[in-house]
């Protein structure tokens, strides 16, 4: 298994070539694309990557060079926030790799992306220089519109980079962090204010449910409301829970859950969890799946 | 991936050390043993195994050879149907294993058990050699009790060996089909009226959900009632909704489902349909877990 996986949130959804173009770009020799999903209501697409950290520092550096040629924010329109052409990079370790790992990864990228693009970046999350700036909502606030105003105030200096926005780019955000599953509720009424009011009642912020981020917008391609969630810590709040609780919500402003949707890869122990917990079943493990047990007693190959 | 996966179900839930010298006797070379269920209640225990036919064979043939030698069923006893020692051996086809492999493997397996062990064999489902013998159910009703009566009359001569019970372990059931998910839910109830009512309910016999068989228990080591089902096809109905109707079932009656079981090892897909169900998914499958996407990346190994 690779060390870690990287997942470069990016504020393109709408042109599939450019899409393309970016993910052959991140897929550097050693780089493994695992997944593309993007969307054009929010107008952004995530890739999934994974590989050692020196091989996905270079395809990160080419997905910037490529990102920056393709992306201007001024003319960019999404319902999703976003205060970068590559709004966000997060580095996950996989498997037994420590999260020093990948908060190492973050800052390299993050002072050759500085250097290279003349962009300024901010750190987020365990790779933060600062407790205020752990959270991505808080640095994000407000938006590339807001950009010059805030690098202009001492206390949002970028950690690396100039403190002016890049004028097509605007700023990257880059940072490490345990695996986040990013999960839509699509509701059957077109009223945004329905999937507001629900977003603020199942998030950690509003009260609602431990690990949970939600926003609430209206879809002009689907034509109906989403709920657009962040489980950043599936281990404290379920997949199943936050669902359930979305719809319960919403049910209680009159509105339905017609279709979820992720965005991105599940890990598998959270799929478990959604088994375990649907069917009571306190000791599911991936050892009781049959195609786990054929792997791990495989004989080995000669 | 091996061509059949063969799933013996014994007479022995009590005794740990018989158990494991069951599990060691099927474990002949090139056989894979992947799980060892065992209940004392239903005093009964599931073997899943995995192989090539001829390895199987050899595997399951020293298998009955110990459990005839471990296993008594004049005096045995538990809540679960039975008529043999070694009660029931289902082969099912593995990856793109045809189904014609497992009922090929199945017949082999039946006519030298009759004749090595002097054992009465029947076929079922896939194997059965005639359709009112596909039902295991219809095949085992009054058990090894009642089964020197039916070997008796011609419509039920055994399909190998002879139309007597063997004194010790009774008669053996083999055949092949589709992967079985079998599934148990505790209630709050020590009424196993509750429990039988529920599960008439529920079951397609019943009226219930297609593809579920279940019976109703109490039992004493746990000091509950158990509804204990098979999924004989979680392709026409999903766990999610077979435990859902049981739930549903027991609520009505003024119990509660406290605990679910798998018994034996879960088929991925049927764990990822629970998580399509519960999740409002339609389009999950393997690819959209984070391990499957590494798996199948995989660069080829030097």
């Amino acid at each position: 298994m690779p060390a870690l996986e990287c997942v470069p949130n990016l504020s393109e959804g709408r042109r599939p070539e450019v899409v393309a173009r970016l993910a052959a770009a991140a897929s550097a020799p050693g780089v493994r694309l695992l997944d593309v999903a993007s969307d054009p209501d929010h107008n952004r697409c995530v890739l999934t990557l994974a590989g050692e950290p020196e091989a996905l520092i270079a395809g990160l550096l080419a997905l910037y060079e490529r990102a920056l040629a393709e992306i201007d924010l001024r003319r960019h329109e999404g319902v999703h926030p976003r205060l970068g052409a590559v709004d966000v990079v997060p580095f996950v370790p996989l498997g037994d790799t420590p999260m020093a790992t990948a908060v190492a990864a973050a800052r390299r990228l993050a002072s050759e992306v500085a250097r290279r693009y003349d962009l300024p970046v901010y750190l987020y999350e365990d790779a933060a220089s600062r407790p205020e700036r752990r959270s991505l909502a808080t640095i994000r606030r407000g938006g590339f519109e807001a950009l010059d105003g805030k690098l202009a105030e001492p206390r949002w200096a970028p950690d690396h980079g100039p403190a002016r926005r890049h004028p097509s780019a605007g700023a990257t955000v880059i940072g490490a962090r345990f695996f986040l599953i990013a999960c839509n509720a699509m509701l059957d009424t077109a009223d945004a204010a329905v999937a507001r009011a629900v977003a603020a009642a199942v998030r950690e912020s509003g009260g609602g449910l431990p690990a949970v981020r939600a926003l609430g917008f209206y879809l002009p391609s689907r034509g109906c409301a989403q709920v657009s969630m962040n489980l950043v810590d599936f281990r404290r709040t379920s997949l199943a829970r936050m669902l359930a609780r979305v719809r319960d919500e919403a049910a209680a402003r009159g509105a339905r859950v017609v279709a979820g949707e992720i965005v991105g890869l599940l890990p598998q122990q959270a799929a478990l969890d959604v088994v375990k917990e649907t069917l009571q079943l306190p000791a599911l493990g991936a050892g009781g799946l049959l195609e786990e047990r054929l792997r791990s007693t495989a004989p080995a190959s000669c």
